[in-house]
Order: C-alpha cells, then sequence, then structure tokens
C-alpha cells in the first residue's frame, strides 16, 4: 500500500508557539483518497535536521508531504536546502512569476519589491504547483520513486494545493485502495466499561478491521477502521458492524457519525424546523459560537442574551433581584427565571440557560469552581441540573457547553 | 545542551480525527526549563512503529517523552511495548493501585473492575509517577543514559505529570540553561515589507540570537530566542534588542509581548476600570467568548446581546426597521446603530458592534462573502469600518474577531 508521511517545518511547533492544525487536516485528506499516513514529524528551521528527516521518511514512506519554510525571511529556509537536496539550480518560474505580480496588483494592491519577486524562484528539478492564494509556489520533486511535495504552511494556501494539486495528481498515479471509518460517539459511559460492554463484538472483530477508542471527557468515540479494493463490500461490511455496535451502546448512544454535538442538535433543529436561543452567564458566548460555527445556522439559530453581570440578568432576562442575592446567580431558580427570560425576549422554539464558576477564582465551599446550572425546554416546560466539573477555565467551559446542547438534545428526543 | 524529543501515540493523529495540542504545550514546558525540543514525533497504535522510533529518537535526542497509548482497551499498547522494549515484567504497583481505587470509590463514584484495576500494573523496570487525576500512572525509564517518560494523552493528566513530576525532576537531574524568547506583534504589514524595513537590524543581530517572523492572516509575530548560562546577562541582551526592534516597527506594533489581542484589550480596559459589551450578528458570540475566556473577565466585560436574526437587532437592539430594509444588516447604519442600541441596554463603557456575510452562503455581487462592517466606540463617538476577508467561514469569523477587538484597542488609544 501506498504511504505517507508528513513533515512541518518551523521552530515555532518546537517551542509550542503554534499549534499544528495543518496535519490533522492533511491526514484526513490522504485517507479520504486512499493513502494512510505512517508518521508525522515536526522539525524545525536547521538545514541539518531537515535534510535527514528528508532521507528518513523517504525510506519509510512513498509520499513525503512538507510544508513551511517558504516565506520570504531569512529564517524560511526549504527552498534553498530542497534545491540542494534534489541537485538543482534557482529558476524564475514565469507562471509563479506571474501569479506573485497579480497578487500584489489585484488582491493584496501593495508594491512588489525584489523579496517578493523572489518567492517566484524554484529549484530547476521541481514540477510547480501554482498556489493562487499565496506567494510561495508549491513544488513536487521525485527522487528513487518517492514523491516529496512541499507547500507553504499557510492554512488555506496548503488546504488549496491539496485539493487542487496533490490529492487529484496522486490519484491520477497511484491505484489506491478504499479507506473508511465509522465513529459511533456514545457519552455518560467510561472507556473501561464500555469495553467490558463491547469484549465479545470486539473479540469477533475480523483481523482487517481495527477498532479505537476515543474518550474525551465524558465522551468515548468508538472508531471502525477498514481497507478494502472495493468500496461497495467494504461499506457493507462496516455498515454492518457499526450497526452491531450502535445496538450494542444503544443506552450511551448520541451519534452514529462523527460529528461535533452542536451538529447533531442542529440537524435535529432542521428536521424539526425549530429554534434555538441561548441565555449564557459563566459560558460567555461559547454556546452560541459552537452553534453559529455551522454554515446556514440562521435557519435554527436566532440569538442570544450574554448576561455575564448580574445586571443583565435582571435588565434583559428579567431575573429578579431577590432571587440573585437569595439564591446566588448560580442556582438552579436563577438558570431556570434566565431561560424563562430569554423566552420572552426572544421568539424561539427552545431554550438553553447556563450559569456557573469557570475558575480560577470565584469557587465557595458551598459552590466550587466547576459548579454549573444549565436549563434548557421551551414555553411549556423547563429542566435544569447541576454539574461539578473540575478542570481548567477552558475546558470548564467547553464541558459546560457540551452538556448543555447534550441536555438540549435528549429534551427534544423525548418530546417527539 | 540537553534536548528532547517528544513521540505521540495513537492512530487518532494520522487519520486526522484528533488535533494535537499536547506536543504544544509540553514543548513551551520544555523551553521554558531550559530543554530546547529537537522533534515531534507522531506515530501510530503499531507495536514495530513504536518500537523503532524509540530506537530512532533515542539516538537523536537525550530525554524522549511519550503521551498517549496507556487507556484500558485493547487498542492501547504502549504499557506492554515498553514493558518489553526495557526488558521488564509487569507488577502490580501498590501507590497506583490505591489511586485508581480512590479514584473510583471518591471521585468518579464507579465500580471499580478488574480492567480499571489493570491500570495499576506497570514494567517492574520504571519508576512511577503517580497521576492523582486519571488511572494511567505515568512511567519513568533509563536505558543507555537516556531518560523516557511515558505519559496518559488526557491533557490534564499530562499537565499535572509534567508540572508536579516530569520538570521538577528534570530539573534536579540537569544543569539547564536559561533559553529565553521575545515576541513583538505588529499588525497591517506584510512579512515582506517588514523584512525590508528591519534587514539592517536582523543581519547585525549576534549568532547567538535567533529572529523568525510569524505570519498569520495580518498580524506578524516577531520572536527573538537566545539561551545563556545567566539569566540576568541575557534578558538584559535581548530586552535590548527587543526595544531596539520595537522602535523600528512603531508604525505598525500593537504589543510587545506574545499574547492574544482579547488579553490586550482586556489589560487595557482593566487599566482604565473601563467595561465593553458586544452587539454580534455575524461572530455568534466569538468575541464574547473570546473576552470571557479570560480568567477575571467579569472585571471588563458586561455581556453582549446576540443579534443574529433580524429580528433581535429590532427587537433587542432597537435597530430600526427601516434602516435593516433600506441599508441591508450588513452596512455602517447598522452596525452604528445596533452599537448604540447596545449601549442604551447595557451599562458599559465601549461597545463593540458587528454585522457581516461569514459564507460559504449568503453572498451577494454587491456584498460578496467575507464583507463585514464593525463598529467600535463609546456613549460620545462610534467609528465604522468596512472590512472583506476572502477565507473560510472560520477563519472569517476570526478575522472579523481580530479587527473588532483591535478596532476598539485603537480607539481607547486614541482616546487617551
Amino acid at each position: 500500500m501506498i504511504k505517507a508521511t508528513i513533515i512541518t517545518i518551523g521552530d515555532e511547533l518546537l517551542i509550542g508557539q503554534v499549534i499544528d492544525t495543518n496535519s490533522a487536516w492533511m491526514a484526513q485528506q490522504l485517507n479520504k483518497a486512499g493513502i494512510p499516513v505512517l508518521r508525522r514529524v515536526a522539525v524545525g528551521d536547521r538545514y541539518q535536521e531537515i535534510w535527514q528527516s528528508l532521507d528518513e521518511e523517504s525510506a519509510k514512506a512513498d509520499i513525503i508531504l512538507l510544508t513551511g519554510g517558504l516565506g520570504p525571511t531569512a529564517d524560511d529556509i526549504t527552498k534553498p536546502l530542497l534545491c540542494d537536496y534534489f541537485n538543482g539550480k534557482m529558476i524564475t518560474h514565469e507562471g509563479a512569476l506571474a501569479n506573485v505580480t497579480h497578487l500584489f496588483e489585484n488582491v493584496f494592491k501593495r508594491p512588489l519589491t525584489p523579496r517578493n519577486i523572489k518567492q517566484a524562484e524554484v529549484p530547476d528539478t521541481c514540477t510547480v504547483l501554482i498556489n493562487p492564494r499565496g506567494t510561495a509556489p508549491g513544488m513536487w520533486f521525485e527522487k528513487d520513486g518517492k514523491i516529496f511535495v512541499s507547500m507553504p504552511g499557510v492554512p488555506h494556501e496548503m488546504k488549496g494545493l491539496m485539493e487542487e494539486e496533490v490529492i487529484p495528481q496522486l490519484q491520477k498515479r497511484f491505484s489506491l485502495p478504499y479507506i473508511t471509518h465509522r465513529t459511533v460517539i456514545t457519552f455518560g459511559i467510561g472507556e473501561s466499561m464500555l469495553a467490558d460492554k463491547i469484549q465479545d463484538f470486539e473479540e469477533a472483530l475480523p483481523a482487517h478491521i481495527k477498532l479505537a477508542y476515543l474518550p474525551n471527557y465524558g465522551i468515548v468515540r468508538l472508531r471502525l477502521t477498514t481497507t478494502g479494493e472495493n468500496k461497495e463490500n467494504t461499506d457493507q461490511e462496516v455498515d454492518r458492524l457499526s450497526a452491531e455496535l450502535q445496538e450494542l451502546t444503544k443506552e450511551h448512544l448520541i451519534h452514529h457519525e462523527d460529528e461535533p454535538m452542536e451538529k447533531i442538535l442542529a440537524r435535529l433543529l432542521v428536521s424539526q424546523n425549530s429554534t434555538v436561543a441561548t441565555a449564557e452567564s459563566c459560558t460567555g458566548g461559547y454556546i452560541s459560537h459552537l452553534l453559529t460555527s455551522i454554515p446556514g445556522s440562521s435557519a435554527f439559530y436566532k440569538g442570544s442574551i450574554i448576561a455575564y453581570s448580574n445586571e443583565l440578568k435582571t435588565d434583559l432576562l428579567k431575573v429578579s433581584n431577590q432571587t440573585l442575592r437569595n439564591e446566588g446567580a448560580v442556582s438552579e431558580a436563577v438558570v431556570t427565571a434566565m431561560a424563562e427570560g430569554l423566552l420572552h425576549a426572544v421568539n424561539a422554539n427552545y431554550a438553553i440557560a447556563v450559569s456557573g464558576i469557570m475558575g480560577p477564582d470565584g469557587g465557595s465551599p458551598e459552590k466550587p469552581v466547576g459548579s454549573v446550572w444549565i436549563a434548557v425546554g421551551n414555553a411549556d416546560k423547563l429542566i435544569s441540573r447541576c454539574f461539578h466539573f473540575r478542570f481548567d477555565r477552558a475546558k470548564n467551559i467547553q464541558l459546560t457547553a457540551l452538556n448543555a446542547l447534550n441536555m438540549l438534545r435528549e429534551f427534544i428526543k423525548q418530546q417527539s
């Protein structure tokens, strides 16, 4: 089977200044095209180390994809290094130059400098992949039967080159197998209990099908992975196993596809032609952000009142001062009043309201950091629940949002 | 110099199901402790490949940190592999068992199963690092003068082990140098123009100081990195150079520390004892989320009205139907009215209002996808500006938020 390695170049990765999101996206695309990724390697902007990684990775994989180090500044050394590695000499590529000129004249609207023009220089031993989104062209090299493709690290430039050039050309070159995954999502059951529950299923799996557990703070994703020559047969077998797995986990099953909770809820709302609004205190707009990160969210999302201060809880959501004083902002009475106030202020079918203490400060012995009240429901009925998370601020916010979305998902399911 | 490599284990990384955020955090901590990271490698859950990576990476680095593959399920093979690699046999570790028992009894409040108890088994050739946050203990091995530490992949468990065990023990063992970075953040100037501007400075830098450019959609971070024996002298030299760099880039300088825009604005607001609120349409709560991701944000953030639908723009922000009809939701008149309405509804010193078309759908020839109007200001004065972003939905939302926060930062600076 044809295999790939991804090499990411840049000191920023080795000092932790940047999180590498490119590799995950590239790995997904390669997988979809039938090319498994063997390894991912990050190296610094150092000549000797990049060179060595090219030697090492091409000894293991057939395709080596590189990103990074193609900028116009002195710390970008990928291009001269590749020129040496593939015994070339630098030439100005006419197509790349036309692209750079066009970008500066028509898109960036800035004068073209010698440094920009140099971006159109490439080793004469590569095939240029024109990058319409940026000044650094992609470069395709071949050596000893191995393919090396260098791309810029700017995400949308890399993505454009992958989709328009790299993947189509690899598909043309090789006869690739069909790799596919099925993911079943469970919630509220630990990884080890789940493993006990599906032990017989797991042991009976054919050798060519791999089962993986991906636990993540209450959610466990179970992934079946398989490879075959024929799409139809491969899909049929893995769909049958996925159905079996869904049946075995049905008490904890929340979805049969690898989708985030907000998409699962959005799909449910759209299927009912319903809308939602949120009244957020401790999540500070994060639930609203998750829902509006989905294209076309205006079909199911109306808006939110982010009542972070108590003032806004009383002014905009009509929570009474007395309730706030007697019960405290993090209480069942307050989240319920927030949800009610929201449904009065905003014409939506469903409401989500949250109030909690996300940390690091603000906790008390009775209401420690991580305490959260969530209410969900509609004009007829509201349900509420208290949670205690025990992580850092960012994770507590994420978990509050996840559980709030899931509570509404369950509420809607139970109504219908 | 003592050097480290980070090996991350898990098929989910090679199919792109998960983004690796652990490595960046680990690299930061190692750097702070004076240990540069040489490489980061991700490998799948495959015995032979993990084994080979241990051989290869320990030939290059002194310290090999591993995460992942320590769960209680069949796809977790790191522990048995390490047992073989370091010629051990599996024994139950009393401290680890006591920890697992405590967690199930007092924290998870679930029955302890044989599978959980097995989590307390470790190779007898390792030193156990107790993990109070989870069932998988950390394991410290030594071989041929190299140190190998295996940790679980669950972020808060790994972080706890790094902070409480791994870093302190490495600091005790080695006499480590002082590594430090200074980052200067610019906005609104391209990487190549910036490079031209600071070319003399860059060429005159001493050999032991490295300058890196990190461009990211309008922001360019310039990072100076240096290593020394003595903290005071090292800091002095790099602070002097950073000041020089700030002077050279002052027209475009927005900050002299590597902090996200929301923190820069938050610091400014707190220093003035001022507060902000937001009226968001197209960003759907993302600006609010960024501001409330900062601990203690209630000191400067009041709340928001996320008026995603036009209904909410009229009902809650009092934008007139006529303005919406005549000008369209994405217009200077509407964002200005949103900001005014917000300052009436919410008792905050400053307002941010945004309305735009984030895509992929909803664009028109006059207002293509990526068109955004932003207004910022206070009760006395509002300023507004139109932007045209040309990326995907997620990036357009991020850029709108970034520019809105920066517009308010500039507005406040000009007022004072």
